[in-house]
């Protein structure tokens, strides 16, 4: 098959590839219908995490089930699913306990920018619809398999509540998705730090009162003057370096959690300030098995339409131009199309 | 009056200071009956925090009030008292939301292991008894100023619930509080880490289910071994050293949280594993105030007697004598007597 995959930071391919086949009974080979580049992608594109030559990238997908192993019984071929970026037998004690990233059999998806896509534990992880979706569904459903599922992490995590006052730290896909989750838990107030005006635009669509553009302490300043120097009931650090930690910590009032889902990256955390604070920290790996039936819900439903977060479409073969235009942040998301 | 004070790293003196005075008209003075010497004066004593020569120390009393400010009205003069280490107006936005050690005019005492101290905020801060408590019954009421609801705070922000398994890293006066407060809470399984037989006894007595005396990775591994591999439900980090705050970590299921209440000296979060396994940190200095209610009830009802933690009663002018006795942990935690 062909896919997408990296050699060096800086340098994507779209190549031919081994095809994926089932190497246990519980694995199905998924054939991808789209495909998205996630903002962890960038790491190893920046260089920022170490590179293995000529691997294949993407974890994200969804598709039509082209084979499945002989354990396999609650997905069949031809089936639509969702392929949630993270594995999971959804059976063991970790799952049980709704934390399915860290099931004791967790898998990653890692060729969804590729033509296909082999899932383990295929009977946890897949979640199929009732006959294949329209077209115009795609994009949301995509955005379940990791972004959408992982701002709705930062809102548990953070735990956002009705009429409370969440804000929004980063405005890619993922922050984004956080203020969409944060608008459908009920928060009155849902502050977006974003000083792009295309994805402001979007932040208020999803459900954003309030958009503070300002950065650092002079953001800061500002959420603390609009939450009367109390502070938010909720944060969600969707980003994952220092600066962003440090301005979730400084905008969040006493005895409130930051929610955050960003990969940390050069994080240091403000231990004294969390304790002098009362200020928490929650979240991790989204556990997307676990909130996949409620979005598909919400997303079928028309309640969400997390879809928004692509504003760029591009055919498969042209990856690396979906990947120049994440980094140079021309696109906010970038859907695939094989 | 005489009080405490702290010269340098080690120089504890008992000595005449200057009365302390009604300053603001919400302030009162109370005469205390009982103070005691807190794991964390033993910071500034061991040089690991400065220290303003001649200044006195100790936040941990009950007493009689002696005088009140003009707009004092729920306290007055007689009444035996609880004094929150923290004080409060228990009024402010921080307050009610629960966070009094958060408040905006938060205030400690600073003359606890002295003749008397001031309390700012009395009216917010100070719990009074019905008349003048059996002498018994004065070890468990001081515990309650602070370590017993530090304790109770670590179980809180660890999320602990009926019939889960808690553990508790450290076996001092706090970490045995954290032990009473777990299985008060409900937990089925409270594993406390503690390598001192006197100790252990005490955390059995509150209700430890089991003992591990080993540390560092050694009582890691046995911990993932009493649960399964998976981890604690719950864990109280009740030191504040980067060591045992590495161990809470490594002994935390997925998805659950650290309470942590150990002032941090050193502590570098391990940021990177807290994503990776969604173990999440809540915690900081005691909102004391909130659970004094509550705790005082457990108390007089009998259900608690976290006065047990005080194995060593001496005069107050005998004050350096029970520093050096906690400093080289032949006393757990100290009773001082005017």
């Amino acid at each position: 098959m062909r896919a997408t995959t990296i050699h060096a930071p800086g340098d994507i391919r779209f190549e031919e590839v081994p095809d994926p086949v089932i190497k246990a009974p519980t694995d199905a080979i998924v054939k991808v219908v789209a495909g998205c580049i996630c903002g962890s992608d960038l790491w190893p594109y920046r260089g920022e995490n170490p590179v293995k030559a000529g691997s294949t990238i993407g974890h994200e997908c969804v598709g039509i089930v082209e084979e499945v192993g002989s354990e396999v019984s609650s997905t069949k071929v031809g089936d639509f699913v969702i392929v949630p970026f993270c594995h999971c037998d959804n059976t063991c004690a970790h799952c049980r306990a709704g934390m399915q990233s860290a099931c004791v059999n967790v898998g990653i998806t890692q060729s969804g920018q590729g033509e296909y896509a082999r899932v383990t534990q295929a009977d946890g992880s897949l979640v199929a619809t009732d006959g294949v979706p329209d077209a115009g569904l795609i994009p949301s459903l995509l955005a379940l398999t990791d972004v959408m599922a992982t701002g709705w992490h930062a809102a548990v995590a953070a735990g956002v509540r009705p009429g409370s006052t969440a804000v929004v730290v980063g405005d890619g896909a993922v922050g984004l998705s956080g203020v969409l989750a944060a608008a459908q838990m009920g928060a009155e107030r849902v502050i977006a730090m974003s000083r792009h005006e295309p994805r402001q635009e979007i932040a208020r669509a999803f459900g954003a009162t309030d958009v503070v553009a300002e950065r650092g302490e002079e953001g800061e300043a500002l959420i603390a003057e609009m939450t009367d120097g109390i502070g938010a009931d909720a944060v969600l650090e969707c980003v994952g370096t220092d600066a962003s930690m440090k301005t979730a910590f400084a905008v969040a009032r006493p005895g409130s959690t930051v929610g955050f889902v960003g990969v940390p990256h050069g994080v240091e955390l403000p231990v004294r300030r969390m304790f002098s604070h009362n200020v928490g920290l929650a979240g991790g790996m989204a556990p997307v098995r676990k909130y996949l039936p409620d979005l598909l819900d919400r997303v079928l439903s028309g309640a969400i339409d997390p879809g928004r977060v692509f504003d760029l479409t591009l055919p498969m073969a042209e990856s690396a131009e979906g990947y120049r235009a994440m980094d140079e942040r021309r696109a906010i998301k970038v859907l695939l199309q094989p």
